[in-house]
């Protein structure tokens, strides 16, 4: 791991003097060559698919493992969308010419060397490496083991397109997948590594969290709540709860809760109870929640409101007021993304300016904190931690920045 | 210490919301009482002063421990200014609307409670919490048990101060300072402390970095360089390294290193060399500069070059090229500051270009490094990590994000 830290050094020093038409040229090279060598990714891929069902591995795993030519195109499609984002480094954030003459200039630079921790779908693997690459950053990638001959295919692909643009070859290293040790000492690596970025479940993310001293960004779990208020239009809160739940329930930023105010609730509560048990969704319910129901629900355990189901499930409540929702999702929320119903305008100002979370979505489902969705054109992970970066991380997220001063001479006088 | 942190939470959640004009009246309450306090405050530092003396403490030590009316007269007005610097909370940093309608905004927040592990002088004290408020933060302060007479004094004004102007008492607490176990506790908190700020020796950054959970901003380590180009102006040469050596040896953005181009080194070594050592600095001079130096020298030891001196100290070497240079800092600098003096444009843009540091100056001292000098009004620390915030810190850099959406029922399309 030390040996690939200190070669992806190495290629941070060159990438981060790379001109944005390199690096594009590099992107570009990407995604010709995943379409070109196809085959190659396809039959690797399909060991790790014949591997995952031998070992038992869920049908829904499979699917998220595996590649087709459709799929393929789409990741190599991605590599050209972020050829088009704008260059995030060289931008300049502040500066100006202080009273002394000094002019000073706060510039985007390349992070250096990225590590990446993550799980399952080995689309991640290259988008990953492209976002790096286009920061400047030199990046190691520590997939699972499911997914290894596919990453390990992709890699080889993506270390020769990068190499073929004229940019380091060590620009994208995969470290071996089998042991812990190369996470731990990824992790670790003070000095070599300027930034881990855990991606996957809550274990992967507190493993690492517990066991770093490089700085890390947190993505990823969502335990995120839709609050339907005393003034919301009903037939939108359906629509919104419905959305935020069972569109994706597998992705970080479904529902995983729903508050409803008491006021409301003899009305919401019955509507949405219908809807929800028609979409599949298994309904952990409070005893308020459930009186109202009018369909099956489970009784709510102490566990639900902490729990990120990923699945079709939701946890489901009724609140005395806007203040109990705000104290509930305080208590409970992983800082993901919180959603308001309202048609009124201080109960919206109210629960965006006392709910702290990465995002906040007022008449709006929670599957829209995405990258994508924002505009970013592209995203490494949501952040879910307060530092750095908060919400869906794409370019302007892996750089750092540096001042640049330039004078005549100047000396500062003593105080 | 988790009870002090749960109440900092509760704190920070009503000083989230406070406005400026609250918030500013709490700084000039501050102000106002320690110039009205001073008397006690000054009590209790000279007990720390006593049983510094007592204990044998250096005498440049008792000096940073030192109060006295005028340095409390100083302390009240550093709050003043961060009573008139724009506040960073609500700024809006991106923001639209997306191609479905949706509003977007990305605000500043407050980080929340931030930690402050800190040693010697007791104005930290009082500057971290003036800052942190500033910004609408909690802040649980652990200073060095030499301060501690003072810092319990401080924190009594600033917290009645604070309670005055109408917010809450605990935005402000002080942790035991005499057992290790309640920085341990501080840097393990995760999900009750935001962000832990150390700021002191590498032993002590080391300490928290080393143990944290909680994310973390490492801050001011310096092992500074001035690099002499072979077109340099050798007398503004010569003033730039006596002023970022010699003018306080003691602070982290003071050079101990000199970096003399080969073509210039035999007219420029001995007037460097005869200057510095008229101003009592002892020269660690590798052979070649140790040759032309024409003054006692000292030989230099391979650790010198990772040594933070603080000290009337500097590592001096001559090298090859403006690329050896860069080497040798990016092998043995702290990503502080560093410094090229040149006349050539083209050998300026290759050093800031090339040179991975929170600073780079041309024709500068590296002393600028520094809140005030660079126009913030304050600092907290000078950041030498890259994530989250480089070089000096601030206001802004003590918050995080958040993204607000508003919609009209909007969700998201199956894809």
């Amino acid at each position: 791991m030390h040996d690939a830290a200190r070669r992806a050094r190495v290629a941070a020093s060159d990438l981060a003097l790379a001109t944005r038409q390199v690096k594009d040229a590099a992107l570009h090279a990407i995604a010709d060559a995943l379409v070109r060598r196809a085959p190659e990714v396809l039959a690797a891929n399909a060991e790790d698919v014949r591997r995952g069902r031998e070992s038992g591995l869920a049908e829904s795993m499979i699917d998220r493992l595996s590649l087709t030519e459709a799929r393929i195109a789409a990741i190599a499609e991605a590599q050209r969308t972020v050829a088009g984002l704008p260059d995030p480094v060289g931008e300049v954030l502040r500066g100006g010419i202080l009273p002394n003459g000094l002019e000073t200039r706060q510039v985007r630079v390349p992070m250096g060397v990225v590590g990446m921790v993550y799980e399952g779908r080995p689309n991640v693997t290259v988008d990953a490496a492209g976002l790096t690459l286009k920061a400047g950053n030199a990046v190691l990638l520590r997939g699972s083991s499911s997914a290894e001959s596919s990453n390990t295919a992709l890699v080889a692909v993506l270390r020769d397109a990068v190499a073929e643009a004229g940019l380091p070859a060590d620009s994208v290293q995969l470290l071996p997948c089998h042991d812990r040790a190369s996470v731990r000492h990824l992790i670790t690596a003070r000095g070599l590594v300027d930034l881990v970025i855990p991606r996957g479940g809550a274990g992967l993310i507190n493993a690492v969290v517990q066991g770093a001293t490089v700085p890390t960004v947190e993505t990823g779990v969502g335990n995120c709540h839709v609050y339907v208020d005393s003034a919301a239009d009903l037939d939108m809160a359906v629509r919104i709860v419905l959305n935020s739940k069972a569109r994706r329930p597998s992705v970080c930023n479904a529902a995983e809760n729903l508050l409803v105010h008491k006021d409301i609730a003899e009305r919401f509560v019955p509507e949405v109870a219908r809807e929800l048990s028609a979409a599949g969704v298994t309904l952990h319910a409070d005893s308020r929640f459930a009186a109202l129901a009018g369909t099956a629900t489970v009784p709510a355990q102490d566990e639900d409101w902490d729990t990120e189901y990923l699945s079709l499930d939701i946890a489901a409540k009724v609140v005395d007021s806007l203040a109990d929702a705000v104290s509930h999702i305080a208590e409970h929320g992983s800082g993901h993304t919180e959603a308001i119903v309202t048609a009124d305008v201080r109960a919206a100002r109210e629960f965006t300016a006392r709910v702290d979370a990465a995002a906040v979505m007022v008449n709006a489902a929670t599957s829209f904190t995405d990258g994508g969705e924002f505009g970013m054109g592209a995203e490494i992970g949501i952040s879910t931690q307060k530092l750095h970066a908060r919400g869906p991380m794409a370019l302007p997220e892996l750089t750092s920045t540096k001042w640049v001063v330039w004078g005549d001479g100047h000396v500062r006088p003593s105080s």
